[in-house]
């Protein structure tokens, strides 16, 4: 099976990274940026291509892994090709596509950052294709990648993205904002680092709506105001504790 | 070392447990609840105490597990004790224990839901004393329990204790409300696991701001729209998906 990959950022080079270790060969890298695709496939033994027209039409897949916002011109071109091309966005419709008889996409739930080692094993892929034979090449590249595999369709696809967005990034953006209020202290984040490890778990293990507590689940209105009062200098901060505050205990 | 504990919730209970593993002695336990503290004094080879005023005055140190809002009561109605008596709490400062000649608090910096499990010895145990005798006998008695133990004062503590109400509560209802929205839609939330788990460890390895991913950071208007566009059916949710996503924006 050859894999093509249009793109040399954080999936792109995550997916050629774990193609290449499960031993899948990676066909040609293309990428806007032609040092970048040179340095990808210099890493993972494939080639880079420096015009997106001159791409082979002889892979089996070609993976879109650029942003969002880049596909739509990925498509516009890109040579007509047979194989079958799919994204990997959580949010575009597989219809962005529909230039190519073969079509679908290939979306892996994950968090990604270059240089942040990742088990694909463990990484829960979502697939889509436009008919059987798409369907059926990307069901069999994602089992070589993963053991968590599901057919989802475009619209249930962005209520996943939104979901992770939502427990991966807004979640993140709260770690930030605990880090920036205990380093304004001239405290550590080192000192919140087992209680954001053990939530995480717990949720996993037991279910967020179990694991819950704290002031805000009690109704503990001294400690909501002492909390607002210290978040008095940051109007931003102050919004976002009472918008969540107000969110917990309405449950 | 004796240890007497006041209260026979979370908090109480994984100390209990903790301190019973470290081979330290659990003198006598009281709580409101009789029948609690009987099943938590068994379950640590203790004694429970029916009545506040009958606790012994010959502990070293009396632990006051119990919700914020109960320490003035529990205070109140002790007996005079020349041990040190510290509680719990993240938010409240010392000096609601003046009535004792040696006091201070002990705050373990983690979240307890009874029956999770839990390794004391990575928790960061926060300490503080009105003199030199109770921050010893606290320093002694948490490096008992943790390889991970400051001395703090009351404001600093209260900074904390919002900083882990934001990255653990808050947090956690984001799960919460990504697991609403998957479910809605008859997806499952062992879906969101893997990147539930990835984000916070990646925030711990290499901090929030460098680990930051996502629509918002990448100030993607069409998705945030169609994420918007999902979340119409719930005011709420709305709210906070927009608040954070200017907040992650405005960085």
């Amino acid at each position: 099976m050859k894999i093509t990959i249009i793109g040399s950022g954080n999936i792109a080079t995550h997916l050629a990274i774990a193609l290449k270790k499960r031993g899948i060969t990676i066909f040609e890298i293309y990428s806007r940026n032609y040092s970048n695709a040179l340095a990808l496939a210099q890493s993972v033994g494939s080639y880079a291509i420096r015009y997106i027209e001159k791409l082979s039409p002889d892979a089996d897949i070609y993976l879109i892994a650029v942003s969002d916002k880049a596909i739509s011109e990925v498509v516009e071109q890109m040579p007509l090709v047979s194989g079958v091309v799919a994204h990997t966005a959580g949010c575009v419709p597989i219809s962005i596509l529909e230039k190519f008889s073969s079509n679908g996409a290939f979306y892996p739930l994950q968090t990604f950052t270059k240089g942040i080692e990742l088990d694909f094993a463990k990484i829960w892929i979502f697939i889509e294709g436009n008919n059987k034979n798409s369907t059926d090449k990307l069901k069999f590249l994602s089992s070589k990648l993963s053991n968590y595999v599901e057919t989802i369709c475009s619209e249930k696809r962005a209520i996943l993205h939104l979901s992770a967005t939502i427990s991966c990034n807004f979640v993140n953006h709260l770690y930030f904002v605990s880090q920036q209020i205990v380093e304004k202290a001239g405290l550590s984040f080192e000192y919140l680092k087992p209680v954001i490890e053990e939530t995480a778990q717990k949720a996993c293990k037991i279910s967020p709506s179990l694991a819950q507590t704290g002031p805000a689940k009690r109704k503990d209105k001294d400690i909501l105001k002492l909390h607002m009062k210290i978040l008095e200098y940051d109007d931003n901060f102050s919004e976002i504790y009472k918008k969540l505050s107000d969110s917990i205990g309405s449950r």
